[in-house]
């Protein structure tokens, strides 16, 4: 196996301390292409049903893909997946940067994280050795300082490190992965996960590039790229970042606002990313080897919320949750909620969507100063936003309430249940149902929870006949339907995406739409890398793999198409701008669900049938789980 | 629409004598691409469940592709598609030639045949122009003669003629449609139909060859062609015709011997390709534009077997049926029988193996000469053979009987029903389900009955890994087993082999195994042609799609699990040779069958669901069926 991939498996058992090299066969890796495909594998394979996700028996992977670290944009990913303490069902997270292609580098395609350390730990991996560490005094500490703490020991200033941070240390459930100290594995708790194993991080230092079979596709690949980035919708992307869509998205009534309540708010020309750029913008980062740069690196030296640029800036996500959400216009405040939550290890989703419902809960007089530390949790208060999101870092006071997540935050609390925005207590990430319809399906139905990264959102249908075609979508629908065309719509595009999420490319550089590149470009790159002549049909069977393993494993632990629901609040209809009045339907989630489920080959509990996981080659599972 | 298609679709109605031009738009050809799924969805639209195959209400479609006539092997194909007077469900033959491409210059990609003419017509297809004439003069004649008094009155030696012939116009209900003489659209009846409609021919004639939209793909696609020709498999294949594998398969125990009682035929050498290259064969013959040249032009000039070489040469196929099916080793006499099939227009397939089961029910006594006009029908005996075809040719005397097929003569003599070898009342062809145990799975799911043409032949899965991965096929299984691998494996060609009877090009030229070109290559080719983008996972929903149709027909017409069947002469033990004691089981057929149906998406009763059929895209159908 000498192209594209090493090859290289490293099991680790973190209760016995042993260290074992697995060198699976070449139609292993055909089949499971590494990344989130991968990961679920080795969960299925070594995390029994029931299994407490903070415990030892949970098995933590981080797995990149055949493609990580080839030379072309998009390629260096990293997908952890672990049963997730956020949603006791199936975990499992992306992020980009360096240390994706540093881990090739390294020699090792992934990591399978066993058992639980006695005492605080962290993995050293460098040319093709592996080295478990005495973590002791990086506990507790802040990312960036982890970082350079274990730079400066092992005297190499280009190791890249991921680690959770202290919320996960504290046991915040939605406890990150961070890496570069200014990037996220961020949702369902991964970090959370790494840190009850007592693994501070993972330090990985290599020049061992991956070889490609077929140079000169990779080449073509490459070059495509170059030629036509200027032309291409990625390239606004990479001016003003993922933010960049904040103001349009309020226009067109798509923009959470006051625990989405609303779509429109009136602070989004604030918190957009165009303003970003004229003011807080310090220089564009990038991921490794990719043209569109993307990342923000913000400065804010002077008034209440300064910001430091070692910890990045914020995605359209985080601008939303942190801003929108909860009613917070001041750019600086929702730039600092970044920081806080990447020096604390924290998911800024869950993190801002769990602040909100709180403020909607104050708002209604749910909840008072009394339970708030003195905080005033009102729509709005940037200095609030800031204080509550410190606290849940640090999980004190309030904060250890709500680092638990908003639905059980409300269930502890005992109130506010019908204002909790989630999906198996997954908060919703800032796309919105009410406008973009085919997403009700998706949040419902995704197995790690709400997800917007599960497939391409429904304006695409009519706006990228081209690329959609090659997915056999050819009857473009309109944004606001969920109709049987839109249900095979979101499925096929599922498949896509979750093959992505397994060959570890970039969902802004890949895609079916608006991306880069299309689905054809994947096909190549793969083909270029590893020499093997794949087809697209090949690589959406990965994906479909993937996503038959990931229901798996929820079904595994008893669970099936009663946790695939929508929160009441998408039921509400929102108020003011494009999108006054609108809301989503119960009737039309059941009915497209149902639907999804037949098209999907599951049964009506939305369980992968014996039959599909027959096709998708995967016997051994349904001999698993007995179907 | 200026590329590959003129997307012109002629309609015919002969009740009325009315002639239409459908130009559907790009959408539609793209869904459908063409041949079978095109001509089915006309069969669906226009022609009413319970219709009469031999009436006005059936639905005659002679559909090419979107690639046929470009400059590349292969690509010269027609399918015919109407309910079937064999099967009394969807009736579907392909044929390649020289008709195809002629047709395409003619300005038309497909013709629709409704209705019946009051008295015999043809249609005279030419530069854009489309005429029905009187064929009266025409009615009874030979295939050849026919073909020269067109050319003759419309003064052009270069047109093509497909036609019925006379054994189709007496009511033979296995009459196949004839082109260049030599050609035969030849199962399911389609010659009858046509026939039965008062339609003696279409003739065509053009030179506006379709332009391709990226001609360096077709280009590249073509000179690859070239360059690997003389190593790929397909080579020997045009040095010795199809029947080149009749002796191989006689030793590896797959040669159906005297009505499928043996798998190994002592007489298998004297009939070979080899045999017949070094013996009668006077010239390789080709279709439009192939590099291949696969087709025999044999001549017999002296003893008792005279061999026309104007009306071809035997494929493999019809070795086997008129030769080791009926246990005959005379070349010439197999020779001859074909030439009879392809005179009086007929499918050599259900012939033979119609008058193979005859001489197994003569040597079991179970019919005697009183009923065969004196003949004795015995194993063997060649001048038996050849006078047995001509009287099933001209319908007369015992070849009244044995022209109603196999299936019908048993029902209809009251005699011999478990000799009958046959699925849907369609004779099997010349691949042994014992030796290749897919097949037993195949022939009796296929819509239009036994098919050898339906999915690739088991030992491909062993032989061609790469292709076959192209799939997602990576496990691959002996020959002998039909578990659920070998089942995805069927499923997934089964969709290979559909798109290419869709897209319609050559299965010897394009495939997943042995062939010249791979699916990679059939991308390729289609992205040429049209200019569409189209990936292998959009071309397998095309086949998926059509395969859908066809069961839709087939649901429509009320049957089910109950006609996918096979013939219980498969579960009794072979004698002799490779495969001596070797039988297919029901259980196994049976378990596939369930297991098939699910991975299909269909009901327990092999019907398609609302939910696959929307999944395809043809919510339309599933409205129509009710489901």
């Amino acid at each position: 196996m000498p192209y594209g991939y090493h090859g290289k498996i490293l099991h680790v058992d973190l209760t016995t301390g042993k260290l074992e090299v697995e060198e699976p066969n070449e139609t292993f890796y055909r089949k499971y292409m590494g990344g989130s495909a991968m990961g679920v594998y080795y969960l299925l394979k070594n995390t029994p049903p029931g299994a407490d996700p903070l415990g030892p028996e949970n098995t933590l992977s981080l797995m990149t893909g055949v493609v990580t670290g080839a030379p072309f944009s998009g390629q260096s990913r990293v997908t952890a997946t672990a049963k997730s303490p956020v949603t006791d069902l199936v975990g499992d997270s992306q992020s980009g940067g360096f240390w994706p292609a540093e881990l090739k580098g390294a020699g090792f395609d992934g990591i399978v994280i066993h058992g639980q350390a006695e005492k605080p730990v962290y993995l050293w991996l460098h040319d093709g050795e592996a080295e478990l560490r005495d973590a002791a005094h990086l506990w507790g500490k802040f990312t960036a300082d982890v970082e350079d703490a274990i730079r400066q020991e092992l005297d190499d200033k280009r190791i890249r490190v991921l680690q959770c941070g202290p919320a996960g240390e504290q046991g915040v459930l939605f406890g990150a992965l961070i890496s570069d100290a200014n990037r996220a594995n961020g949702r369902t708790g991964m970090g959370a996960v790494m840190a009850s194993k007592n693994l501070k991080a993972v330090a990985v230092r290599g020049r061992n590039r991956p070889k490609s079979a077929n140079p000169d596709t990779v080449k073509a690949v490459a070059k495509w790229g170059a030629d036509n980035f200027e032309d291409s919708d990625i390239y606004e992307m990479g001016l003003d970042g993922t933010a960049g869509i904040a103001f349009s998205q309020s226009e067109g009534g798509g923009l959470p606002t006051r625990n989405w309540s609303s779509g429109i708010f009136e602070g989004a020309e604030a918190i957009s990313g165009q303003r970003m750029s004229k003011t807080i913008l310090k220089e564009r980062d990038t991921c490794f080897g990719c043209v569109v740069r993307c990342k923000r690196v913000v400065e804010v030296t002077e008034g209440p919320f300064l910001v430091d640029p070692r910890y990045g800036g914020p995605e359209y996500e985080t601008i939303a949750t942190m801003g929108s959400y909860c009613g917070v216009s001041d750019l600086a405040a929702v730039a600092l909620a970044n920081q806080l939550c990447n020096m604390y290890g924290m998911d800024t989703i869950s993190c801002g969507a769990t602040v909100a419902w709180a403020m909607d809960c104050f708002e209604q007089g749910l909840i008072t100063t009394e339970q708030t530390d003195g905080i005033e949790l009102r729509f709005g208060n940037a200095g609030a936003l800031v204080q509550m999101v410190e606290l849940i870092g640090k999980r004190e006071g309030f904060g250890r309430v709500l680092g638990e997540g908003s639905a059980r935050a409300a269930e502890k609390l005992g109130v506010g249940q019908d204002l909790v925005v989630a999906v198996k207590k997954h908060e919703l990430p800032a796309h919105m149902p009410q406008v973009k319809r085919s997403l009700a399906l998706i949040y419902a139905v995704n197995p790690f929870g709400a997800d917007h990264q599960s497939h391409e959102h429904d304006p695409s249908y009519r706006w990228y006949p081209d690329r959609m075609a090659e997915l056999d979508l050819m009857d473009p629908q309109p944004e606001d339907v969920l109709n049987a065309e839109k249900v095979r719509y979101a499925l096929y595009n599922q498949y896509l995406y979750s093959c992505m999420d397994s060959v570890s490319v970039c969902q802004f550089v890949f895609g079916s739409a608006w991306q880069l590149y299309g689905p054809s470009h994947l096909v190549d790159a793969v083909r270029g890398v590893t020499g093997w002549n794949v087809s697209l049909w090949e690589l959406l069977k990965v994906g479909e793999r993937r996503l038959n393993l990931l229901r798996a494993f929820n079904a595994r632990e008893g669970t099936g198409a009663e946790v695939d629901t929508v929160p009441p609040k998408l039921l509400v209809p929102l108020q003011g701008g494009a999108s006054d009045g609108v809301a989503v339907t119960a009737e039309e989630v059941e009915t497209a669900k149902a639907l999804y489920y037949q098209m999907a080959g599951w049964d009506e509990n939305g369980c992968p049938t014996r039959a599909k996981l027959e096709e998708l080659a995967l016997g051994w599972l349904a001999d698993a789980l007995a179907v």
